[in-house]
């Protein structure tokens, strides 16, 4: 394909992505496809020959499409925003189109220091002091696999470069609530402490932390002769964006030497408004902190930004120095290779540069707050209307709720929540996804993506009442 | 940002890509900026208020253009081959707009299953068996750490479900060539094993493994009361593009029970030429294996392709299955999230399903026919020339050359290489990286971009000739 021929197509591409956008409402939010449909309506073999673009544009809209879940439609309330704002889809769309890598700064010095740049600004954004240093990685479970790998090297003074973590006598353990995400025991077993030196620890009534059980865990611990190593503190967890108290937990952490990460990785994104920043005092206490600037602030997958407070420490866990790319400038420059897993690097600073600056930081906090308000009034009719209930705190966008008839319960309440909930992502014009707390199945509604306002809130809650009064034994 | 303002500016920026590269060839290849001349000319803090698009495209050519080296020039011979093709940077962008995500089959069916589709598109154009099952990761430093977890997980009978990799007591060793990628090392030492216990096995006059220093080396192990665990043969290495010896490599794995990881990250693209599948004769025998379709193959970074023949394990090893994430289809389908690292994922099937469709497989074929017949002939020019030498074989697209004028060796000789290289970049008419080969440094040619042809390259030896010769001391 030539420049010219990308260029006629490129703006066939555009249309057709401007077009999407503009009809998204008018779309069934969930996909309809039963599993092996797409798969079974695609070639079985590459082709030999060039397809013309016609053709590939055709099998977009019939085979592709109907299999989406739009993830950008005003009516998507599941899981949690996944804003790919337009403006970073151009910044990510001049990414590839430049093709250009970051192995080394030496490979392409305006990626390296763009994304210094953009990682600096987000930092002033969200309040945290000039003490930290970011990067972009891909996602907020890689970045908690870097935090636990650098922790377990802190804590063995870097068995990486003996050893290893197998040659280590003494067991090390790590903690997080019951209530973090599954990416917290998923990179400790990756990192090699193994599922029976992973503490789930308690939550009180709001669903966040106890600091008091962490005390208690991290010193059955030391008493049993194992040595405590890290605690991932959440902000925002992914069932209820529940708080964990981090300064509380901080002060347990400095007192028995464990490396403190705190996964903002929903949440991070409110600290754009100073009245938000409470929620995770004591932050700068942390060793580490992720938050996705991919999810409610509207930077295009992917794009999570991981930051720590002692670089050196993570270059000395991450670093690798082949001769092939080491070059004259390396004393005075960021290897951001050395900052995570990945070698290659794609140019992801460029989506955040172009989201903030063609839209501008007061306009992400107006977004933000109104779809705070939308979650809070969202609370206020299920409070208020018989039958309902909010189970857990609202700080932020999600709204956890439950319809619950009166004499319904156990088995026959989660066959009702599954059931209503089920209704409304096939009736195509709004999308909620289940969880459970306590045990029992209860419905998320996550308010923020980029195009819902206040009335989409309302057709939701509409929708919501019918499909669950309709039949309140589970139909 | 309105899709209609999108569109606007998205034509703009299409335009913007498409002149770039249409002009590519009249820009200096290599970046001409100091450290921090870049983060020099950008606003320490964020915009408040929304930046014109003019503006933003000032600063892209004022600022960032000229802290580029550009990967995609026709002079471009660093490091390796990394096209970004304009099929797939459309498919890119198309993956961008949608702004679906894949957590889960159930997030957005058509992701999932368009990536089974293409996965096995790249299967069969390769020549691999139907035994193999694949997923796109992001790059190869990742797919090597998923095989080596994925190593230590079957030694020890999943001990991540129990103590980890601390409880255990005997110590996994882990081989690969002297020449293999940093990453395997990094991966090794990440996943846990220790320095200590990874083997850099010793390679042959072609820069190969060699399998009897591996069947050596894994036997001393043995013997000092250690396990060994996983071997890397890597089929086209950085150096040199040398071609581990798959088979003898995999006949000593199966005797001891070792897992087999096939780095072919590099070279896997050119397994789509019948002609050079000998290069890894025997790979139906590993546990794992990677190639990259972001290298030579023109996937625009990042599409990692990561085939396992025994996908059970896999997700048993990287499984999670947190309430928010089931669905009905669970049985049904595959949930891409357990096959690697990260639980989000972009649709990056797009990129190479829209490379493949619109290039067709039989241009993408001559494509590297071309580049492997140019680099041959840039080889046997060196070879005729006085004073030049060709250091290692020439399977691929890789041409390891030295200048070594008479009375020069030692450490002069390697001042002279790495000041001829040096003036052949700041010429800014071609780009060359050097690396250390047998403890010297030399020059590697890697032939591949997109648009490179004969003319480039002969244009490349005479500009090589003409920096190298005029100063034979090193001057």
């Amino acid at each position: 394909m030539t420049p010219d021929e990308f260029r006629t197509l490129g703006h066939r591409l555009i249309d057709w992505i401007a077009d999407y956008r503009s009809g998204l409402a008018g779309l069934p939010v969930m996909a309809r496809t039963e599993p092996g449909e797409v798969r079974g309506r695609l070639p079985a073999s590459p082709p030999e020959e060039p397809d013309g673009f016609d053709a590939i544009l055709r099998d977009l809209d019939e085979v592709v499409l109907p299999g989406l879940t739009h993830w950008q439609h005003p009516s998507f309330f599941g899981y949690f925003p996944a804003n790919a704002s337009p403006a970073s889809v151009l910044g990510d769309l001049l990414s590839t189109g430049l093709g250009v890598l970051g192995l080394s700064w030496q490979a392409c010095p305006a990626l390296t220091e763009l994304e210094e740049v953009v990682a600096d600004w987000v930092r002033q954004l969200v309040g945290l002091s000039d003490a930290w240093a970011g990067v972009i990685q891909d996602t907020a479970s890689t970045s908690t696999l870097v935090a636990l790998l650098c922790a377990r090297e802190r804590a063995t003074g870097y068995s990486l470069a003996r050893g290893g973590l197998q040659a280590e006598s003494q067991p090390l353990t790590v903690y997080s609530s019951d209530q973090a995400h599954s990416s917290v025991m998923k990179a400790a077993l990756l990192a090699g402490f193994g599922r029976d030196n992973v503490r789930a620890v308690a939550h009180d009534a709001e669903y966040a932390m106890c600091p008091q059980a962490l005390e208690e865990a991290v010193r059955r611990d030391i008493a049993a002769g194992r040595k405590p190593c890290a605690v991932v503190a959440t902000t925002g967890t992914t069932a209820t964006t529940a708080l964990d108290p981090v300064g509380a937990i901080a002060r347990v952490a400095a007192e028995h030497g464990l490396w403190l990460h705190v996964d903002a990785a929903m949440a991070g994104s409110a600290m754009i408004l100073p009245e938000c920043r409470w929620m995770w005092e004591g932050v700068e206490q942390a060793d580490s902190l992720v938050l996705n600037a991919h999810k409610w602030l509207g930077a295009a997958f992917d794009c999570s930004l991981y930051y720590v407070r002692d670089p050196e420490h993570l270059v000395r866990v991450m670093s690798t120095n082949p001769s092939y790319l080491q070059s004259a400038a390396d004393g005075r420059v960021r290897n951001y290779r050395d900052w995570g897993i990945p070698l290659g690097r794609r140019f992801r600073a460029l989506k955040l540069w172009l989201l903030l600056r063609a839209e501008g930081v007061e306009a992400l906090r107006a977004r933000l707050r109104r779809d705070i308000a939308n979650a809070a009034w969202l609370a206020g009719q299920v409070r208020g209307t018989p039958g309902w209930k909010v189970l857990a705190p609202v700080p932020l966008q999600t709204v956890c709720v439950r319809h619950e008839p009166p004499g319904v319960d156990g088995e026959a309440l989660d066959r009702h929540t599954l059931a209503w909930v089920e209704r409304v992502n096939r009736s195509g014009k709004a999308y909620l996804t289940p969880a459970t707390l306590d045990g029992r199945w209860m419905v998320r509604v996550s308010v923020g993506a980029e195009p819902t306002e206040r009335g989409h809130v309302e057709a939701l809650w509409e929708l919501m009442r019918q499909e669950a009064e309709r039949s309140p034994d589970g139909g």
